[in-house]
């Protein structure tokens, strides 16, 4: 049975790297002693190691160890044996594109899909939507598809922000892009605040944490959904 | 020779459309009576005709008339034909897609280093760069190739924002995303606020407009570059 935490941000305002998250995750990968972790998103061009490394703090904390994709030979067979996953955040772009050449994206899929626990943030769970296309990245490298695992019907944006009243600026709200995005697609969008996450198990979809998320279908006004609300209907 | 106007933006906060470029414009544009308006990147997904129309109330101002590239049948030769044109802002990804689609991206930018004057604003001049990979844009669709037109020698982050010192929000600033482009691309960056534009006559780039400009270049700190600077030497 399909299980996944899919958070908006690792990090919350104040916070630690993942600590807002460490009792959700005790739990979630509570038949794991080792996290698989792919650090190809790093945020900044942080090399892999490093990424690895603070990701292995974290981890250490609720006792877990942790291994990044890089170190092994075969990601396809790494993948298929790992205990749990996280996808950590950074560039979707390049994450995308890192997914594809390694011929991974499928097996990604499949092996969460057969029950692997899985966990995203930011660009990890950006990617658990049908296509990376409300990604607030940018293009920093041409990725040979937008599509992506599709383990939930829709897209998500994650660090969905509000738009501010009092700036001057004249770019687009986050708002008005994804309604951009529903001019020319019709998958739904969850915008997830800061601090929000999406717990999956198998065809249920929670909304955890105790912020409301922004729902955007094409042709339709945006709806607030309350935490602990079922998002299974959305597709 | 290459004439062209790069603005930031097409409108700055308390003004209408294009009102702050106008005495520009109106030299610029001075041996043209009519501007041929490529409305592909329509923000929102405003429709070319509702898109060519608000062009056409602004160049009115000015005495020019306006057609939509849309209109013709024959997108190549309207180009080459053309008097002077104008690239309006939307999404860069959509603006991108559709020149390549209608196969004008060369022709366009031998048209413009052939002297035909040209106007950008927003994802209209992000296409001047060399590439499209530091837009702001949501990629809504997926575009055959992320180069442009390169009529400039480096790339643009059109409506640039200051990092706000005041945010709790951890989604990455301006700043953290140009310098993730660095960490795998060599290609200059200037951020063009808004309100800001770059006149390129020949070979010499000029930064107009009343505020500075940011550059970022690979493995560098950023510095401010003045209005009425020369910026030729980027490269």
């Amino acid at each position: 049975m399909k299980k996944l935490i899919i958070a908006s941000t690792s990090t919350v305002h104040g916070g630690t790297y993942l600590d807002y998250l460490l009792p959700t995750l005790e739990n979630h990968f509570k038949d794991c002693r080792e996290i698989l972790f792919i650090p190809y998103a790093r945020p900044g061009g942080i090399s892999h190691e490093d990424y690895t490394a603070n990701v292995r703090l974290a981890f250490a904390k609720i006792n877990k160890t942790v291994r990044g994709l890089h170190e092994f030979e075969n990601p396809i067979e790494t993948i298929q044996k790992s205990q749990g996953i996280f996808t950590g955040g950074g560039n979707t772009f390049l994450l995308v594109t890192q997914l594809y050449q390694n011929n991974i994206m499928e097996i990604l899929a499949q092996t969460v899909e057969n029950g692997t626990p899985y966990l995203g943030s930011s660009a990890g769970s950006n990617i658990t939507g049908l296509t990376m296309q409300t990604t607030n990245d940018m293009p920093i490298i041409y990725p040979p598809s937008f599509s992506t695992l599709g383990l939930i019907p829709f897209n998500l944006n994650p660090h969905y922000l509000d738009p501010d009243t009092n700036s001057k600026h004249m770019g687009e709200t986050r708002e008005t892009r994804i309604k951009e995005f529903h001019a020319f697609n019709t998958t739904p969008v969850l915008g997830l605040r800061e601090g929000s996450w999406l717990e999956v198990t198998g065809d249920k979809i929670t909304l955890k944490g105790s912020l409301t998320a922004r729902l955007f279908r094409q042709n339709e006004t945006p709806t607030e959904l309350e935490p602990e609300s079922d998002l299974s209907w959305i597709k």
